[in-house]
């Protein structure tokens, strides 16, 4: 017997976490990140209208919140003219996330994604039992191709597809998204994540057909609406589909808090509009750093860059580690070839001033 | 093939919610509620010194939170007397249940708990396929000798008690909860919920004993600390133990203003013992209330009293309809011999008296 009476799957999941946090990061080295732009959080913010509204029921904490999500949920459809009973409104994505892979994942259930996509994603899937199977990335981008051909040899239940990407930034037009949803084969879904979406260019996202049981995509308020500690996202599917979350999900599990401030983003599109405006201008100045130490930039549908720096992991790793030293957060992506690059997410003045300069003291020193 | 590529335990659950939210049936109903005191929340809110630890870090609400939740549990390590090690903060006590049951839980796995307690409980446990066995009550009690029996005889990988009990605000000594967890054979883990304990006397909450690999202790804000919006609560256990729930939690789960919320409730004690007068005080009101109207209550080491209506649980299904008609919420527990009792969370004095009146209308029309 176990010295603890775990189940099977649990017993031989590794110790290891998705990502270690900034915070602890500081912490270990006892540098604080004066510049944070290494977990693509979104720096500008929320509408101070969300702030506002949050402010405002601070005085409600002592209640739950509305285990429905009524109220955003009925100014989501309004939003995506789709029915209330087609969204689900939960703790971020990554429990959504959860969730989903609660729902189709059992021990020896195979999955599909990319080599280098979203770690979390494969967290919960090794976390129920399942299989990874990956296919590679193709000049940076998810390969749309490749990932049916690999679930279809495998007899995969789930493809995580992200558009626009993380860590590259790459994104595919609806057409390609549209062409991957619209060959999926019965019996298999694909997850969608749209984290990044409402960066990315027109035309990035196909329409939402929510009579389709194979598709399940997910949105978020943590990136372009600027409130990732608020821990609320929601997921989009066919009626049935959704229904069957309600199985498995935390009823009770999303804040007050949050719900207001959620439901107040979305109310504010000028706002957005705003924020995805200095995000652009943050890209660009982004894009110009990195020609200036002598390296390129991948075009960027997200609120973050990945900067080619031509070398290895190890290199990549090095400039990172320099750069942490110096109180500037970025990451680099863990595997390669997408490993040769570091990721920086979009920051203010101030943050793009400090990381061009410690860029350019750590190209220097490593 | 079914209609979506569920796993076997999921395609068979129930489409069923633990509880229906107060918000829900308000809608359901389109009467709001003006005396909210069906969900054990806790009316007289927080410290006010949270309130402002969380307005001050509301401008911070773009970052994720620590996934460490290392500031919080660094102090409960401090004020439990125990290791860093031996806590894990999450969004709540449900959500740290959830995780335990994906633990421990997986298809046939027995679990035993009483007929009548924490229904969410009991929700994850079927959610991960689980077999749920059930010890009654006895005067009104959770039955330690019975739940024990019938761990053994099952062999039960999971105990739930809950200490007090909700919904019948009973409780036991700590000398009762010791000899509990001392008869734990291994491979069995008690699920020790004290939701509620710092609303109960004095020795009641047997010592910690983080070198018992047996028994995990369940915490939350949500209670007499009163921010049951805010998801968050803690669980306490052996470190090895603690460790295996890193494999499956959401890691960065949890609100970065309950973060600092939380934080600022524990270091406030003087409030909470002032909140702790306060419901002792409205449990008295309720008391009278009850005497005054002809029902008893129950002695309740918890921030609720149930009502003994003395009647079956279609009579006090009626008393809870037509109070919610009125705009007064309260719950009546669905199980019996519970379900001769309503349940009524303590209130502020304008919150009794529409009780008082509306349960004496209640008591006449039913």
């Amino acid at each position: 017997m176990n010295k603890y009476p775990l189940t099977t799957v649990v017993e031989k999941l590794p110790a290891t976490v998705p990502f270690v946090g900034p915070e602890t990061q500081e912490r270990q080295s006892k540098i604080p990140f004066k510049t944070r732009l290494g977990a693509n959080e979104n720096v500008f913010g929320p509408s101070p209208k969300a702030i506002a509204a949050m402010k405002n029921v601070l005085d409600d904490i002592w209640m739950y919140g509305d285990s429905e999500n009524h109220d955003l949920r009925q100014a989501l459809a309004k939003f995506h003219g789709i029915g209330y009973e087609n969204i689900v409104v939960g703790e971020g994505i990554d429990a959504l996330l959860g969730y989903t892979c609660r729902m189709f994942v059992e021990p020896g259930t195979k999955v599909v994604t990319s080599k280098g996509a979203y770690p979390t994603f494969n967290y919960h899937v090794s976390g129920n039992g399942g299989e990874l199977h990956f296919a590679p990335f193709e000049g940076d981008h998810e390969n749309p191709q490749a990932l049916l051909e690999l679930a279809n040899a495998r007899g995969a239940v789930l493809i995580y597809f992200s558009n626009p990407n993380n860590p590259m930034g790459s994104w595919h037009n609806a057409d390609v998204v549209q062409n991957l949803i619209d060959n999926i084969r019965p019996g298999t879904i694909l997850v969608l994540d749209e984290a990044y979406i409402e960066m990315a260019p027109e035309g990035v996202a196909p329409k939402f057909d929510v009579s389709n049981p194979g598709v399940l995509r997910f949105r978020t308020f943590s990136k372009a609406y600027g409130m990732a500690g608020a821990r609320i996202g929601y997921c989009i599917g066919e009626a049935g589909l959704i229904a069957q979350m309600e199985k498995v999900r935390n009823h009770f599990g999303v804040n007050r808090i949050a719900q207001a401030g959620a439901l107040a983003a979305l109310e504010d599109q000028d706002y957005l509009q705003q924020t995805i405006a200095e995000i652009t201008t943050a890209r660009d100045e982004i894009g110009r750093i990195a020609t200036k130490h002598g390296l390129s930039v991948l075009p960027s549908a997200a609120n973050f860059v990945a900067i080619d720096c031509a070398k290895d992991g190890e290199y990549t790793l090095s400039l990172a580690n320099y750069m942490s030293q110096k109180g500037v957060f970025i990451r680099r992506p863990g595997i390669a070839p997408q490993s040769r690059c570091i990721r920086v997410s979009a920051g203010r003045a101030g943050d793009l001033l400090r990381f061009d300069k410690v860029l350019g003291d750590a190209l220097a020193a490593v």
